[in-house]
């Protein structure tokens, strides 16, 4: 027991050089938009759509690939009456400067880029159903009477106001990875970012009531300095915020603990299409009376309503926390260290996070993180948190031990302090990034049987052969839940053609999930299928009809484009 | 430290007549419905229906209650051409005896009684799935084409064939507490008792899969022979069924430490209103591909489709499970003692439960169960559960101590063995119990700020006076959700009248639920309002109109008489 800890002491000299990194911090470094080439900025409003159709169907595709947008649908166009109205009741949060639009305009990945010309920072819950009550009344009433007769409003139903109605694009952060958080077109942007009021914390049931708009990391230091936290962490949290979280259900590093969103969160407060305010915002950790219709709105990407309040169940802040940093000679021994750690580390086990060699390279290549341990073809990061500090380090000195002996794992570290921890956490974390330095890289986010997730990196490799620059594997082997990328010097089409569809009837093969949280956004809305049973599939199509007649709701997203609705 | 321990064994010696009991299940002894009074076996059909009517109105009441049924909707009747079809598809499985048909249509709590004439018992989610469509088509042409012509439904649209078709009651174990289990008419009980098979159980990442007819009980022993448990547990676990648990969002004991079955249910098989299965039944931790239909089906009480498969996530079962039970002299006291608890047990609580004095007199008087502990005004059961005896051990300790020196518990017990934590479980899992033997019984489950929770029962005791035979309170404390129960020697409409609404006022007033856990069912249906905005309840009709168009599905129940569909 003691050799163990000496080993590990003497493993921590080697991550001296790692701390110094520690100043990076996890939440801020990965995420920052601020370095964005803006190519079309100068040009006019044509050329930006012309351009962004070029994108979205991929610049170099002699075929339009599924993730391409469709066409764009008959949508009315924003007049000087619509921008009148916003004015009045945003006062100095109408932006209509392209300057000040474009940056949400652009997703994180400068993968997809919309054309809006107008973004809405509303403040509060009304000024959003105003905004939408406008783009459902009034703006229809200006078509019809230019446009349609009576008897077409009687006789075309639920679809007459399809063709002449304002399309929104509702945006939190901005840090998704699959196209969903901004415009296609000229989707006029609803921005929650103004409305970050936290609005209520009860010390007792530990339930936080915020606006839509508070950024998680800031959520974060609230609930800290109370003695609570999140029930989730993610890469993104300087930058995403909780609305946008629970629109996408983010999963995130702290799943495998807290579970998901559908779990933790107790209540929401929505905008539906008509402008409707829908008060699901309870507090209770039980409330039986009828259907839980906040759980629709979960994962629906901004497709159903808009989402203006959350309420969430919150931990209490663990009085201790340890991050061990391991590596395995094989992806069995990982997974048998999963098996052990489970039974070992039972209730404070909180993360258990893999990266491949491959990862670690680009780590070191492209962002000068040294590896703190000797080489290794996987590495773990395992995180407890707990109430006693002396019952964790044991049990984690127990495990570790076993995991030792065993030859489970045949190297690794221990944190404790903060800033070590993050340290340790940033290797995880700052893949992403790290991946962006290695070219362009496509990006896939696959549940699957735990024991099948390193499968796909393995036949995906062979399948390439040397067509990739780098495949790589990590994630969460907590949840079965694999990122798998794959970079190239550039966008290559031929490289993309021997990817998709295989990684997708590879996942569909096994029952997994080609979209474990990421969402489906506009990139991937066509592959549900490979997921979801077609009767599935069209009952959401029935929900959207339902909640969004008029198709006016961050369209183009989510649901595939062959759906009727 | 030592003085604590010496104290609770001391007052261990006081549990040992309580042992004598432990062979009295939690389970099976509070459940079993064998002893039912059963005064209409005899009656003929018509008789039924005027006796059910004059019960679900409420027997002596003057003016016709919420609660009671609405007048039978014009669903067709069974005909002998059903009945063959039926004994087709379900040979030895169609039942029409009234004597083994009765136990289906009486509620656990014989308050609520149908006149329903055909039991079927499916084994398949084929024969589910035969059954329902026969319903929607079958019965539909043959009604058609002896009672309307084409017109009529061509032009009646939605509504067409809701006076045409044969209704069902979904039926898992029948535990239910608000008549939701049970015909209200002559529907077609749908038993899922003999879909008991357990299809699969993932060993790496405690996954479980099973049909719907699976009684939580014997779940929860397979799973504890491969070193897991089921997330949840209630007293009803020796009849009560997992469909019917996930129909119901079933809350129970280990709600506290395992969140409610939005988180932990990963994956539905479900055949909708006209004989479609919907293919939900995914095994993974993360899917985010599209809406999560699955969610909309938990807590929806049948009347959306019938839950034919489950799966579910499985903790892994707890090294060491202790139990204290432990007496306070103010509810102040004890919501204090929570706090502490939450505090110092941490990640190892698994449920903090209470019940009053009142509570305590009736198990004494009723069960002859005895207390444990000195008496004071409230009882506390708290549960740990982890993965080191030792460490929970000197938690527990460490707890007890702070708790008895501050004086915030006056008096407590500790049991560490098998039998004597289902003794000190019983105390507060068979309150239900003596309940039913001190009279007719009024049982409300409200959801609260947990700091209100026993106010209400304070409050009921001043608003009745001496009305009531007894007022009693207990509940999950960890979950804001108490159990307010008032008895009376028999049906007391004017006792009634004086409970409600003022309880759900009261209750709405706190923005409380009017049910926490129970759900709606038939006898709560016409009381969403207090707990669930206008809007909203609206959207939960549109949603039953788009699953259920022919509202064949478990009709009468969870939404309100007055809502349009």
């Amino acid at each position: 027991m003691a050799g163990l800890f000496q080993r590990a002491l003497r493993l921590r000299t080697a991550l001296r050089c790692l701390y110094d990194y520690s100043t990076l911090s996890r939440s801020t470094a990965t995420l920052s938009p601020v370095d964005f080439h803006r190519p079309f900025l100068t040009c006019s409003s044509e050329q930006v759509l012309a351009s962004t159709r070029k994108l979205h169907a991929g610049a170099e595709g002699s075929k339009v690939s599924p993730s391409a947008a469709p066409e764009r649908l008959p949508f009315c166009r924003v007049t000087e009456e619509d921008l009148a109205f916003f004015r009045k009741i945003l006062p100095g949060r109408t932006i209509v400067d392209p300057d000040l639009v474009e940056p949400s305009n652009v997703d994180w990945l400068k993968s997809v880029r919309g054309s809006s010309e107008v973004l809405l920072r509303p403040q509060t819950t009304e000024e959003v159903s105003q905004i939408l009550r406008w783009m459902v009344t009034k703006s229809t009433e200006r078509c019809l009477s230019s446009h349609q007769t009576f008897s077409h409003v009687l006789f075309s139903s639920y679809s007459y106001c399809n063709s002449r109605n304002l399309a929104v694009n509702p945006q939190g952060g901005n840090t998704g990875l699959v196209g969903g958080s901004v415009p296609v077109y000229d989707e006029i942007i609803l921005s929650t970012s103004l409305m970050n009021k936290i609005l209520n914390f009860d010390s007792i049931s530990g339930v936080l009531t915020c606006q839509a708009g508070c950024v998680l990391e800031n959520l974060s230091f609230y609930l800290e300095e109370r003695d609570y936290i999140m029930p989730l962490d993610l890469g993104a949290k300087g930058s995403c915020q909780i609305g946008g979280n629970v629109a996408t259900n983010a999963g995130g590093l702290r799943l495998l603990r807290y579970g998901s969103l559908h779990g933790t969160v107790l209540g929401l407060e929505l905008v539906l299409a008509d402008g409707q305010v829908l008060d699901c915002l309870s507090t209770l950790r039980k409330d039986n009376t009828g259907y839980d219709l906040k759980q629709l709105f979960i994962g629906s990407e901004g497709t159903l309503g808009v989402i203006t309040a959350v309420s969430i169940l919150c931990p209490r802040k663990p009085k201790s926390v340890n991050v061990v940093f391991l590596g395995c000679e094989t992806f069995e021994q990982l997974l048998k260290t999963f098996q052990l750690c489970k039974g070992m580390l039972g209730e404070i086990l909180s993360a258990f996070e893999f990266l491949d060699s491959e990862c670690m390279r680009l780590l070191n290549t492209h962002l000068k993180l040294p590896n703190p341990i000797s080489d290794c073809p996987f590495y773990i990061v395992i995180e407890t948190s707990g109430s006693d500090p002396t019952h964790d380090a044991q049990k984690l000195h127990n495990f570790l031990e076993d995991a030792m002996t065993s030859s489970l794992v045949s190297d690794g570290t221990v944190a404790t302090e903060e800033a070590k921890i993050k340290a340790l956490w940033s290797l995880r974390e700052r893949v992403t990034e790290a991946l962006t330095h290695d070219g362009f890289t496509y990006k896939y986010d696959i549940s699957l049987p735990v024991e099948r997730i390193y499968q796909l990196v393995t036949d995906m490799r062979k399948h390439l052969g040397n067509q990739a620059k780098s495949v790589v594997g990590y994630g969460h082997v907590g949840d079965g839940n694999l990122h798998l990328n794959v970079t190239s010097p550039s966008k290559d089409p031929a490289l993309l053609a021997a990817i998709e569809p295989f990684v997708y009837e590879w996942t569909a093969s096994c029952r997994g999930s080609i979209s474990a949280e990421h969402g489906l956004g506009l990139k991937k809305r066509n592959y549900i299928y490979y997921s979801k049973q077609s009767q599935a599939v069209a009952l959401m199509g029935n929900i959207k009809a339902m909640l969004d007649p008029k198709g006016i709701l961050n369209p183009y997203k989510t649901l595939p484009d062959n759906l009727k609705q």
